[in-house]
């Protein structure tokens, strides 16, 4: 029998064993993260910013250059100091991340390295209904493979797929994607068996995915509070708080699409009656629009095509697209007022359909906010256009791939030396 | 002219300046916090959990000893060291914050040390509407004074007010509150001036602070998505996200109240129609449960007198009693369907007169959840009743108070050797 080990004080029991290892990572990270952030700087500097001393701090930046994820003058492979006088920057140009998006019509992806430039992006028309779930997730693996092979000298960390509909974030399970049609399909673990290991799959909401590259990149970047609606065949909303996306518990929050603000004689997709979707979805849109058999109607001909035609009716002041425009308008902003008196964003991104439309659809919009909106002002809210077009997803997608570099660059093997 | 000073580095003009002070204000509110969260422990033990190396940990304790907030063994006033073995524990005996609620028909005192121990705790019924601003500020004033008469051991760092309104944070000014009759108030600046300085008021939300409270003392204390309901005249929401209230960009959030969810025909208190309050506040319930000349609906009679009659005549089987309780139940169940599919909590807390009466509002509310929730299993929410009955609020402020000091413990000042 062997003697207990002394413990380090008298308050043996008490709070969580320390983590030398948790705390290497956490700190690798934040230099990373100040890094890209704030751009290069000494070791000096950053010992001076991160209140780390700084022989930690040369052995971090040394840890980090091994890794590939900085460069630093000349730091020495193995631990070794370096003039801590010269600055240091993030490098990542041999690390990368891929998103990809499925929806109704098509699959998209588009690669990252860690400083955020693109290496690779295609977009591909696809029938996903029509399809099933087994058969686009072979096409999507066929499209990552292509990527891979493309981006030869980057490898990647990890892989985020957007779906429009619920994911549950803990095993990436697609529970119920209307427009899709699909339900309970298990879209992490098809890919990740296609894919083979060394690829970290995620699965999660476009809507929340879209958010996040409006937050790390558009013109709205940092807005720490940020709400995105995205209008397709569904409506779509992610929600940044404080400047982190809003996932709630389970994973499956921005659920605006179904709130029960629109005609209670109108049946959804979901089944229920009087989804706000059946008012502002581009079904709603389109049947106010035009006649059923109007080729602006016709779900085979390119959606982008069929809005510009829309675009040009209204601008040619035609009477039944105009009083349409402004009908999806004013249905639009009771649903944000609604968005906007909970969670109280400084900015409502507008993207999809209502961002391409967002000309004729912001002024009736603004109208109906300044009604039901509850605090002073649209309480602080500005409505903005989204600039990312059909990107938004798949580039949030990529960045929360890359961010798991940041949480922890261990993640990151050194480089052979 | 003198030489400009030399620059740290070589990247000038890149990032934020470095304070050390900044930094060493944040790393005492960070051992602060460990010993409030995890409990007593060395100095050793703090440095290990920390990654802050062992002389700062040690001059850390020794400045918070000497500002009274730990008691560490045989630490030396001026910042000597100690014996590093020895446990520091959480003190702040002689540290207390103070949190007053304004509400319909009463005023409430309570006040907590950094412990979180009640030193005193007092609740005064007072037409706050008759009585108007003034004068109902000239109340508070005067309890506050009596609370810091009484305690007069522990100096206040802080003071903050519970309205149930719309507050804009940055000034305190109440800028909405229809069931107090008030609009553009200045609380803060008005209790400030009755006070004197030395403690510093803010106003917030009456159903934020509730959140608050519930998320750091509740039965659901630390659940990091959580939604708080109250039922009064009107309904508030409080918003937890991911274990932060959900402010939002100027203070506005959790404006459930008035979502258009009600009966269209219905006017609010606010001027609009159908809104939510409209199908669930005080008033809906008791319209629909009782005559107007019953005394249930004497609004001079004790609050909490006419509820327990309430909950007799549903006990005794009362038939238009019960279809009022179902019918707020499912009203209840409809707004709250929103907040989850939005914002996707663990917990949905009832609070007012929602908790009072919850046993007979809980079941139809659920059904309505389950018809209305958009994820599986009410995307993984239970609905709780509140324990912390109508002190919630003043719990919550007095905790907001509390929590600038773990933010900036230089806040309270070393005491005079």
């Amino acid at each position: 029998m062997t003697a207990p080990r002394p413990l380090p004080d008298g308050v043996a029991g008490r709070g969580v064993p320390a983590d030398q290892a948790a705390v290497r990572r956490g700190n690798l990270g934040r230099v990373l993260r100040l890094l890209r952030d704030e751009g290069p700087r000494s070791r000096a500097r950053i010992a001076e910013e991160t209140g780390l001393n700084k022989a930690t701090v040369s052995s971090l930046v040394a840890e980090l250059a091994d890794r590939g994820l900085v460069t630093a003058g000349d730091v020495h492979r193995g631990g070794s100091v370096g003039r801590p006088g010269l600055p240091v920057q993030l490098d990542g140009r041999a690390v990368c991340a891929i998103g990809v998006e499925l929806n109704v019509d098509f699959v998209a992806i588009l690669v990252l390295n860690l400083r955020g430039e693109v290496l690779f992006e295609q977009r591909m028309a696809l029938d996903v209904p029509a399809l099933g779930a087994e058969a686009t997730l072979d096409e999507v693996a066929r499209l990552v493979q292509q990527a891979r092979d493309t981006v030869r000298d980057a490898v990647p960390v990890g892989l985020t797929v957007a779906v429009p509909g619920l994911v549950r974030s803990v095993d990436g399970v697609v529970s119920l994607a209307p427009n899709l049609g699909w339900r309970d399909v298990p879209v992490l673990e098809g890919l990740a068996a296609r894919l083979g290991p060394g690829c970290p799959v995620r699965v999660e909401n476009d809507a929340n995915l879209s958010a996040i590259a409006e937050w790390a990149t558009g013109p709205e970047a940092r807005t720490p509070d940020l709400v995105y609606l995205t209008g397709e065949v569904g409506v779509g909303g992610g929600l940044i708080v404080d400047g982190r996306l809003l996932r709630g518990t389970a994973g499956l929050s921005g659920e605006v699409g179904h709130t029960p603000l629109g005609d209670p004689d109108v049946v959804c997709g979901c089944g229920r009656r009087g989804c706000w979707e059946t008012a502002v979805g581009l079904g709603a849109l389109l049947r106010a629009a035009a006649d059923p058999d109007d080729p602006v109607r016709d779900s085979t001909r390119d959606l982008e095509v069929r809005l510009a035609e829309i675009a040009a009716r209204a601008d040619a002041g035609d009477r039944r697209t105009l009083d349409a425009l402004r009908q999806v308008g004013r249905a639009l902003g009771t649903g944000a007022a609604v968005l906007i008196n909970l969670v109280n964003p400084a900015v409502v991104l507008l993207g999809g359909y209502f961002a391409v439309l967002g000309r004729f659809l912001v002024e009736p919009m603004t109208a109906e906010l300044q009604d039901r909106v509850f605090g002073p002002d649209l309480a602080g809210a500005r409505v903005v256009l989204s600039e990312l077009g059909f990107t938004a997803a798949v580039r949030g997608g990529a960045h929360v791939a890359l961010e798991t570099v940041f949480d922890d660059p261990t993640r990151v093997p050194p480089r052979a030396s």
